[in-house]
């Protein structure tokens, strides 16, 4: 697929098969991650163990509907709703807290992900809500079993899997966003 | 190009030839940007005028030299430095200040446009040390004359032009980053 192709067909998906994803494109993906323009370290932490995989997604529900927050309480309350849509591979970014750029250092290797994901066949999804889990109370115990190294924060994630056929998550037809002025 | 070759080639071209960016190619570069998953609104101001960049990297420059951090100051104080490098053309991303996650939501519009432009043959970087200019004293008036909304930031930048052969000011070798870990 080509890089044009990749960054139009990109979408959020919301619903995963059980079909795990192939070892070598995982690494392909988690490769495309790590070229990006990063000014500053990242750990990317991959997450294919459901036990932890479950853990975080019913921690990011609860501090979900308790963030004060109400889009955020509102898509908790939904029946069914899973914070992380029953992927098969969860891709935790982290950077260190001490370095300001470290969320955007996260986002920008986030984004090749997701377009590489795509490229691959794959369905993904940007995660920023399940930092709640991250920094609550359950915090520490979960950045350790996911292996994020002391003085680094969660500062986005990624899902990836075969995209089930339906949806009942998805929150909006796919629009082209972001307005433009040319300054000539 | 297909999108892991665009994601591996992609660098960060700190000079440019005065080669003017093609209309149809840079309105495709920047409708990549435009295809991000952002949450939340974003604007992209794309500064082909020359006297509006070169007061952008003035300011910046003498923002980086007194920004008393240290790797900026040097980088300020290499003879001949330029932020902007002279290309072409310059997109400013901004976002509200009042969404927290705009920083996030530009970030990854950022990477989208990198790699259509690396699809296309063109030079690009990821530029975030100009914020520092719109968020001085001189702010204000260059927020205006980009076009930024009133209450919106500029969050980062990328700038796109046809890659000069040699650059002085590329800082090391293009490497993979990031360390990985799988939590099986």
């Amino acid at each position: 697929m080509n890089v044009t192709e990749a960054i139009t067909a990109r979408k959020s998906v919301r619903a995963y098969l059980d079909t795990p994803v192939p070892a070598d494109v995982l690494e392909k993906i988690v490769e495309a991650g790590r070229w990006a323009p990063n000014a500053g370290p990242i750990q990317l932490s991959v997450v294919r163990n459901a036990e932890l995989r479950k853990k975080i997604n019913d921690v990011t529900l609860d501090a979900m509907a308790h963030s004060g927050i109400e889009f955020l309480r509102q898509r908790a309350a939904l029946p069914g709703y899973q914070p992380l849509y029953d992927a098969p591979v969860l891709i935790l970014i982290s950077g260190p807290v001490t370095i300001p750029i470290s969320a955007v250092n996260a986002a920008v290797s986030a984004e090749n992900m997701l377009l590489q994901a795509t490229g691959a066949g794959l369905g993904s999804c940007f995660l920023l809500s399940l930092t709640l889990a991250f920094d609550g109370a359950d915090g520490s115990d979960l950045l350790q079993k996911a292996g994020i190294p002391d003085g680094y924060r969660v500062q986005c994630a990624v899902i990836v899997g075969y995209a089930a056929p339906e949806s009942k998550f998805t929150t909006g037809e796919r629009t082209i966003k972001g307005a433009v002025s040319y300054i000539d």
